[in-house]
C-alpha cells in the first residue's frame, strides 16, 4: 500500500515538473509571447504590488502607486524610442481598429481627405474604418493589391491635398515591412501603424506625426494601445466625445476615466526589460539575426518558400509555404506536438507564419529551423 | 559578527512575514478589491494557462483556449443575471465614458433626444458626452442637483419624445441607488449604468433595454466594459466605425479585433466565484448585511454622519463625514495606518467613502466599524 502511494506521488511530481518545465515557443502574431522574466515578475508581484497589500488589479488609478507606474512607463518608452518633447504619449484602449477611426475624427479636418498606402489587409481595414467617419474620404495613393501584397506598393510622387497620409509600416499578415520610410510620404503629415514592429526596429519617431500600436505584439497584453503624436496636431482637432478626442486624452494624461491599469503595468515591465537588453537598436540587431536564420533556411530549402519579395521582407512576421495545403497542415500539427505553437498562417495567405517579436528568443528560431529541416527530410524536398 | 547576521536575517524574515501576512481591506471605489481566491488563481495559473505552456497574456484570441473562456464567461454571466436570449452580451473596452457616447451614436437615431435622470456626477458626465455626439440632444427629465444629490430625483410623469432614457442606477460618488427601477422610466427604452452595482443587487435585466458597466468595481480588472443589450435595439443603429458599432460588435462576438483577453479571463473567474457564493441573490443578502452594519454604526455615532437620505442609500458606496475637515483627514490617515485603505471620499462630497463591493468580506466591514468606534472614543463624540 505504502509503495503504491509513493509511486503515485512520484508520478504526480514528475507530471508536475514536466508540466512546468515544458518548453514551448509561441510564434503567434498576437497576442504574442512576452519575455519570460516579465511573466515571472507579474506572477511574483501579483498578490501585493509594492507591498501595498493589494494586487496590481486592485489599486486605484488615482493613487501614486499607479501614477508613478504610468509616469515611469512613459519615461522609459520615451527613452527607448527617443521620443522628442513635442510629442505626447497616450495609453489608450480599443486597439488599432479604433485608431483607424480616431485618427480621421481628430485629424481629417481641413481637406477631409486621407491618403492610404494600400499594402495589405490592415491597410485596407484602416481605409474602410476611415471612410466610415462621416465626411472623410479615404484615397488610395499606391497599392500592391495586384501583386497580392507580396511586395510593398511603389510610391510615385504624390499630387493632391491630404490632411494626412496613412502607412501600415509592417504588414503582419503579408509579411512585408518598410525598412525605410519613403521620403515622398514625409512631405505630408504621416500617420504610422507600427503595431507589429514598434520597439523591434529603429524607426525615427520624427518621421511620423502620429504613431499608434496595439500592445499585444511587441508591448504587452491585449487591451492597451499606445499612441505617440506631435503636440501641434491637436490644435485643429474638433470637439469630440472624450474617449475619442486626442486633446482631451492628452490633457488628462490618458486617465480621463479608469485606464487599463494591469496592461500598462505589464507594458512598463516590458519597457524595463527592453532597456536592460540594450534598447531598440540592440533588439533590431537580434531581430535581424533571428529573421536572417529563418529566411536562410527558407532559401536553402527545396520544400519551403517565402511568398514575399526579398527586399520587402518583414523582420517580425515571416510567412512561408510548401506547395501543398496538406503538407502545410501536417507541418503546423507536428510543430505543435513538439511545442512550436501557433505557426498556422493567416487564411488570406495560407501556409505558415512565424512571428519573431522581441520576446522570441534566438533559441526558439533555432529550434524551428531544426524542425523544418527534420520535416523536410521526412516529407520531401531535401534528401 | 555571526549573531549580528542572525539578527539581521531574523528581522528580514519577520519583515517578510509581516509583509505577506499583513491583512489590508481595500475600500476603493474602483479599481476595487477582488475576491482573494480569484487573485490566488490568477497567480497560480499565470505561467501556463491550462497547461498550454503560455501565459493567459500570451494566448491568441482566435484560439479555442480563448473562445472557450469567453463563451464560459458569457454563459456564467447569463446565469448570474438571468439574461434572456433576446439580449446580447458584449465584452468591450473604453469604460462607462465611451458608453456615454456609444449609446447615443447607436440608439439616438429617431427623435435624437435622450432623457436623463440627473442623479449626480456620473449622470452629468453621461449627459455631457451624449451632447457631444453630433445632432443629439440631452434633456434633463428629473434632477436632485438642488439637493446636492443627497437624494434621488423625484420622477414625475414624463412627457415628450425620447429615443431612450438614461439612468445611473447607483451613484458611486454620492452614495445613492435605485432599489427599484421607477415604473415611469420603463415606459421608454431604458439605458442603465450599473457600473458600481452590477452583480451586487438583484435587478431585472428586462427592466432595461441596455445595461453597461465598467468592470473595475464588481466584475474584474480595469480595461473591460460589459454591455448587455436587447437584440432588437440593433435594427435601427446607423453604420458606424466598427469599434463604436453595437451591431458590428455583436456580429463578431466582441472579437472584431483583439479583445482584452486578460481582463475577460479574470472576469470569468469572478463569475465562477459568484456562482459558488450562491449567485446575485446571495450577494445582495451579504451586501445588505455589510451595508446595514456600517449604516447602523453611522446612525449610532455622535461623530459620523451620512449625508444621504435614508431611503436612497446605496449598498455599495457609503459616504460618511465628521463635522471637521481636519478630523476627516486624520481618520483617513489613521485608518490607512491600520490597513483600512482608500477611505478618502470623492472631492465633490468630501469626508470618507467606504465601497463595499461583492469582494469586500464582512470581516472588513466589522474591522472598519471597530476602528470607527475607537476613533470616536479618542477624538470626540462618544464617551
Amino acid at each position: 500500500m505504502l509503495s503504491l502511494l509513493l509511486i503515485r506521488n512520484k508520478t504526480k511530481k514528475i507530471k508536475k515538473e514536466v508540466g512546468s518545465l515544458q518548453r514551448v515557443y509561441n510564434f503567434s502574431a498576437g497576442p504574442a509571447v512576452l519575455p519570460a522574466e516579465v511573466v515571472r515578475t507579474v506572477q511574483e508581484e501579483l498578490p501585493s504590488y509594492r507591498r501595498s497589500g493589494m494586487s496590481i488589479m486592485e489599486i486605484s488609478h488615482r493613487s501614486s502607486l499607479f501614477t508613478d507606474l504610468q509616469e515611469t512607463a512613459e519615461t522609459d518608452l520615451r527613452k527607448l524610442m527617443q521620443i522628442p518633447d513635442n510629442y505626447d504619449v497616450l495609453f489608450l484602449q480599443g486597439g488599432g481598429t479604433l485608431q483607424f477611426a480616431m485618427t480621421a475624427m481628430n485629424l481629417a479636418v481641413k481637406t477631409k481627405r486621407v491618403g492610404f498606402i494600400d499594402s495589405g489587409h490592415w491597410a485596407q481595414r484602416a481605409m474602410e474604418e476611415t471612410a466610415l467617419v462621416k465626411g472623410t474620404k479615404a484615397v488610395v495613393i499606391a497599392s500592391s493589391k495586384n501583386q497580392k501584397y507580396t511586395q510593398l506598393p511603389k510610391i510615385e510622387p504624390i499630387t493632391g491635398q491630404f490632411d494626412y497620409l496613412h502607412l501600415t509600416v509592417n504588414n503582419t499578415i503579408e509579411g512585408t515591412m518598410y525598412h525605410q520610410i519613403p521620403a515622398e510620404l514625409k512631405k505630408f503629415p504621416l500617420v504610422g501603424d507600427l503595431s507589429s514592429i514598434i520597439l523591434g526596429y529603429n524607426y525615427q519617431v520624427t518621421d511620423f506625426d502620429l504613431i499608434y500600436a496595439g500592445a499585444q505584439k511587441n508591448i504587452g497584453p491585449a487591451g492597451l494601445t499606445v499612441v505617440i503624436l506631435k503636440h501641434e496636431l491637436l490644435q485643429n482637432a474638433p470637439e469630440l466625445p472624450a474617449m475619442l478626442s486626442y486633446p482631451k486624452q492628452v490633457q488628462k494624461h490618458s486617465a480621463l476615466n479608469t485606464p487599463p491599469v494591469f496592461a500598462i503595468y505589464v507594458a512598463g515591465l516590458v519597457f524595463k526589460w527592453l532597456l536592460a537588453q540594450g534598447g531598440v537598436a540592440a533588439m533590431q540587431e537580434k531581430n535581424e539575426q533571428k529573421a536572417q536564420l529563418l529566411y536562410a533556411e527558407i532559401e536553402n530549402s527545396k520544400l519551403f518558400k517565402s511568398p514575399v519579395a526579398v527586399e520587402d521582407r518583414s523582420l517580425t512576421n515571416i510567412p512561408f509555404v510548401t506547395g501543398s495545403a496538406q503538407l502545410n497542415q501536417l507541418f503546423v500539427a507536428e510543430a505543435q506536438a513538439v511545442g512550436l505553437l501557433n505557426l498556422k498562417g493567416h487564411r488570406s495567405v495560407g501556409g505558415m507564419r512565424a512571428s519573431l517579436y522581441n520576446a522570441m528568443p534566438l533559441a526558439g528560431v533555432k529550434r524551428l529551423v531544426e524542425f523544418m529541416q527534420e520535416f523536410e527530410r521526412q516529407h520531401g524536398g531535401r534528401n
